[in-house]
């Protein structure tokens, strides 16, 4: 016997494709929606369909933006020459946050993954290529600071990078790359790390 | 500095506002909309509309419906002698899992809670009663078993309930009210339960 009308279940479908959201919270969600202020459920469709038609990437760091160039990359407080390339905005949120970081970004979109079928044309590999030759024409030297998730995928879609820079006669030699340090996480238990990140902190010890 | 388009913002707050979704994966839920093929963020913001917009409740239990009269009210196999209060549409579905009841249900809509300004009047009590009159005209006796959530909120509903029956010439006497037994531990979510939980209550139920 059917117990829900169609529309609920599609909407509980449509729910559960969600990151992060079960069957069971998708549920949950649904009902909250259907008895929820109508404005409410109003809203937030406005809010998806809007987010999705009326937002730009930014042309210089490909971050969401509502003008061509975003408050970052046109701001005059921002360092030109000091480039985060971040997976995707998530991670730019995140250091952002800091307020510590004061160059400018790159949003790479994804991230080097055979077994997924992500190739380097599936990133935006060139374009980084193109920022940092159109960053070249200052004399400083460029920093390229790679703020990419410390995984396997990560580090080799790193190392690519570095490969593409090396072997290009306009970029060769005028690009410092550097990486975001490897150690302990504030608040980690030791024993509960693994040994990898052991042997990082290890590595890179720093003077008390 | 703003470093998100004001849709996205809205976007994420819309996201955030939803039960048990907190501001981290709000974010990760509205980038995930914001990359994802634009069909998928389409289809779940027309099926919010239309699952708001197109649903109907039950004349009969106040389930949500595409008919005047939902499925299970409308079958000729449920016993519809035998009514299920239920506080709303997830506690339906989880004891409809299981599968053994075959009596109809009512949706009380709530349950009461004057500390949260949830009296007789914000819940469907007088069409919980309406229902229970038009029942009686079967020669049966009829029976209505609590089903609501195992906590002072819903056992002081129970009480009210029957003291309304009680007082009620044309109910009292012929309405026989039982509770699902508490195998269901205190303080639990009735929609978050395992199956075999909720049929052991169920066979266990037993006289108010």
């Amino acid at each position: 016997m059917k117990i829900l009308p169609k529309s609920i279940e599609e909407l509980i479908d449509g729910i559960s494709s969600l990151p992060g959201i079960g069957p069971k919270s998708a549920s949950r969600i649904a009902f909250f929606l259907l008895r929820a202020p109508k404005e409410l459920s109003d809203n937030l469709s406005t809010a998806i369909t809007q987010a999705r038609d009326g937002v730009k990437l930014c042309k210089e760091c490909y971050h969401y933006s509502d003008e061509e160039i975003c408050p970052i990359c046109s701001s005059d407080e921002r360092d030109k020459s000091v480039i985060m390339l971040v997976e995707d905005a998530l991670d730019l949120l995140a250091i952002e946050k800091t307020g510590d970081f004061e160059g400018v970004y790159f949003v790479l979109g994804g991230i080097l993954s055979p077994m997924n079928g992500i190739g380097p044309d599936e990133i935006r590999l060139k374009e980084l290529l193109d920022r940092l030759k159109k960053s070249k024409s200052k004399s400083k030297e460029i920093e390229l600071i790679i703020g990419l998730n410390p995984n396997m995928e990560g580090e080799s879609t790193a190392l690519y990078i570095q490969k593409e820079i090396d072997a290009n006669k306009d970029l060769r030699g005028k690009v410092k790359i550097t990486k975001l340090a490897r150690g302990l996480s504030s608040g980690a238990d030791i024993d509960y790390l693994d040994e990898y990140t052991i042997r990082k902190a290890f590595e890179g010890r720093s003077a008390l």
